[in-house]
């Protein structure tokens, strides 16, 4: 089977290797657990050490702040954009009835064998889904043919409207074919769902969600793969470290 | 009493040999925890070992994907789809008015003989209900007639129309009279209840949940028989390990 | 007082003989518990032991599928049919506008002296409400008249409507006479309230809970008697078994 | 201060010797916790030890059904209606428009001199509100004239307006100036409110809440005083007992 | 700074004398915690040893079943009424259109430098917050102008206007310049919020919460001073005591 | 990278130095934890220490009661507003259709080269919501033009909507380019989001949290870096003291 490495130290092997190419990844947790680092490590990796091509798409957050975050840890993207290995895409939040799919097939198109797309973040997408269309077919005399508006969801109706948006979305963008990150943010623990819209983890192949447990005064930075379809992956917590070149992922002990 | 055994090694004595047949099984867990796997080995042992039909409707997800999940474990359904053995029927997500039930009862009378069917999932369906029709009677002068476009759950009351709209689709499915298996997303712990869409589990003769519980540091696969009409059952969880050639079920051990 | 004993060993004494005659009793537990079997036995022993005409209410589920899960326990209910003396009833779900009290009305006066009902289950019930109609009055210059359609929630509003109409249905059904078995399910431990409906509960003149408890590694079935009107009943739980011939009432030991 | 003696032994002392004369009691608790029995007590003790008038007003529940489970105690209710001491008034609830407080006030006037009132329950009457009407102000050139229909909570929005409109009705018999009980259903332990109106609570003036409370195998009746507007009450549980002749309030002890 | 002590014994330290003058407070407890008592002695002792006047405003409730409240601790408010110090203002809850804010402000203008209102309670307003309406302004050509109706919760959406309403509230009365309690019902241990308002524990300048603790078989009564802005304020609970003068406060021991 | 100091003693370490220059800040905490102080101080040490202009844009709280506020540390304001080094504005709750970004816009613009903003709070502009209009954009022939009226969120939808305006909202007061607080309330202890809003949280470059944690009878004030962008940050609890001269952060012990 085909793999697509992390090249993040440690976390490959729980894998046998890799994330099974084509599959979408939710890449979930609390707000300041590292996801975008871990996404964009996840990209830069990719372009530099294994020649993929790599697509960031950001609902409203600024490119160039994310390259500055990228930055921190020595990863410097503006020499893969000028040579077309990676492309950042920002998808605005202000304007009614953007067309979001269109915008990023476009670019993948356009692009041309991209192979890693980083989506960030379906919550955002998610609060502002009223700004948004996505085609749809309906049935007439038992044929489907295209909706002129697709679907729109209504600001009237939004938290379960928007569950189906979110739904369809990540699914034309999973057909594109690359392997995708997904990120989304959790609630605080005791929640009955992973993550905010509550449909992400169970639509995308793999769930990994990152958390900083409590242990007495310790803090921990942790890693868990939830789920991962058409492999083996090792169960339980592993401990994530940042250091100056990135995330490390080590045996969990405490 | 006709039993449908799994074949799945130390599960069939928890249940005197198998599921009373034609019963209506809703598989549930959260993301992660193996539904699909343990659906796609109950077909493929139906079919090679018990010379079962069986049928696999996907709710959007893609059939080569499933068949590529099945071959980590060595079962190849390919042959048995060309013997027409097994079939595998996707349906689609973007589509409005889709009348879902005569889709699967199309292909179910064509096919002839299904004995065993897997339906994934419910919650896909519930979050896209929506898009599809379910036919329905009306009383005119004390006589039940068709109505023309059914139970067509509409956005406005997704929550309320659709839990009535599972309710109708498990009871018509199992009405074909298979043996069937609903798989069905759990919320996280601590919720009310055992399926997202809170009413698969009590229309379904038997309810059989996967778990993955954490010990302290250790991390255990868990099957558990909470309901099955007509038969006893071992009560408790019980240990579901993954081998190379699928599911086993041990007793539990801590 | 006249008492309608259940006839299940260990269970009449907790209550100095049987259930108050003409009592409507909530039977609730999560699913698998053992709620049918419970109200099946009740039937069954009434129709031989205590020559007590009964009707078994079954919302969509098939009779033969019930009879079928008495003959587990050597309960033969074909010759009890034949003599009159256990009739089963079931309701469409799929039929909109479904007088359902005229339907059950109808047979209990047919039938003739019916001193056991069991309804199975105001869950089902409360789910599809909006394919059913309760007749109520209107009050037109002080007068009440009976209005032309009735009770029929509107699936706008369905959580609201279809507590008064699960409350309506209770009382109605109550008001025959015999003493009467609800079955409702409940919701996983830890909800604010013991049914689905939230208004069964009070409703009914008694509540009996059965439970699946964990201790450990061990799980234990119980039964409870939550409420008994016009009775002293013992508090607390007891142990409830499964036998070849049914269940069975123990004090609760562990 | 005029007091009015509940009459129960071991009560009266835990609040120097009565209910302060004209205030409004909330007695709550979970079903099958002796409320019914306790506000029977009530009206009893009143009738034949204080010469104090009595009216029990029940949303639908049968009068003779609430006379048969007083007789359990040997209170027998009958020679006290006779001498106009005591009236039971049935509330329909299946009839729609009718003035509830209209009802409860010509009945109050009629008898004259009434010093007990219960209501039975709050929590029937809020799931069946749409059924009632209550006459309201409304203010035309500042000056409040009576509106037709007055407050007709509307199934659309049963949760916010029925509040609104338990906190009318209470207000209304309360200012009746006789010691009234308001029963109520309290959810399970775990709610964010004593009852499920949420408002009967705060417009009471006592607050008195009855539990069963399970310690390890041992389970106890309990009594506590939460509230009561003039006057000093001990705080704390106690526990209540039932004996052949009724309620017993004694020292917690475990 | 200006201070307003309390008068209660063991409080003023905690708050280096006083409330700031000027000062909005919210206090707020469960059912039966104090909190009608603690604010009647407020304004007494505000009206008795600092020569401050004072108004109660009572959202339905009696002014003289407060002061029978008062009378138990030897609080006659007579005197103070008859002298203009103290003024007791019942606002109407059955009356349609009533402007709330022109009703208090009147009064306050009317009796001339108040420096103690009391609000009882937010929870009954908000309850009926349909009844009334507040003069708000909407901006034409960039200008304010009035409104003809103001804000007029409307029972359709009573949660989330009525939030608005509360908050705009407590800001106007707040503007007038005394020293304002603002008496409000929480709900139960284990809740997201302080108050049933969820606003208005963030809109006044201090929070004072009056609870019963239980610890084991012991009960206590406790204050805390959660918030008070201007000032320093210790953290933590205090022992309240009621003795036949009223409210104490010690330090909490156990 | 440049870093924008706290200046508030043992804070500054914790983040390298400082926020990164630009980055927007969720300040939350419950009521009384010290969100006020903490902003204050932040603009007041930028003021007067680091030469940094300052906007305090106070939702409907009097700018002359902040004053008051800051004082008590012996903070100020007055001849820093004179020298047009600190602003502070206040935007009215109770005028309807106030284009607050405008507001906001306009007022930075004038200031001229401002670095520090405070948003207080968040909390009041959400509950205020529908009092305010967002500018934002519509797709027209495929091109981007601005509507009439903007994001006007309606009181029907408050919900929905506002978590929208909240996230437009913050989004486009932090393009300014300033280094930005925001202002959170948090709900209690339980909730499964930081903030009431729900948005905040993850649209801001990072969050600090306040607390007031109980360890038996001891309270101790915390803070916590929960994110923060673009730099390391120490993870965990540290102490937080109100000293005569303000805020003071040391390490967690206890």
């Amino acid at each position: 089977m085909d793999r697509v490495p992390f090249g993040v130290p440690g976390l490959d092997p729980l894998l046998q290797g890799g994330i099974p190419k084509g599959n979408s990844i939710l890449v979930c947790g609390t707000p300041g657990t590292g996801k975008t680092i871990f996404a964009l490590q996840f990209l830069y990796i990719g372009a530099t050490q294994f020649n993929d091509r790599g697509m960031y798409v950001s609902i409203e957050e600024d490119p160039e702040d994310l390259k500055k975050q990228a930055l921190q840890f020595g990863w410097d993207f503006r020499p893969l954009e000028e040579k077309g290995m990676v492309r950042f895409i920002k998808v605005p939040i202000d304007t009614v009835n953007t067309d979001i799919f269109k915008m990023i097939g476009d670019a993948y198109v356009q692009m041309n064998d991209v192979r890693r797309i980083v989506i960030d973040s379906l919550s955002i997408l998610s609060i502002n889904a009223s700004m948004y269309t996505l085609p749809i077919k309906t049935m007439v005399d038992g044929k489907p043919q295209f909706m002129e508006n697709g679907l729109v969801p209504s600001p009237m109706t939004l938290s379960d409207e928007t569950k189906q948006f979110i739904y369809l979305f990540v699914s034309k963008v999973s057909e594109l074919g690359a392997t995708t990150f997904f990120i989304g943010d959790s609630p605080e623990k005791g929640s009955d769902f992973i993550t905010r819209d509550t449909v992400s983890e169970f639509v995308c192949d793999g769930v990994i969600k990152l958390e900083t447990k409590e242990f007495g005064k310790t803090i921990i930075r942790t890693i868990e793969i939830k789920k991962m379809r058409s492999t083996k992956a090792e169960v339980g917590y592993h401990t994530l470290e940042f250091t100056e070149k990135g995330i490390m992922v080590k045996p969990f002990e405490y």
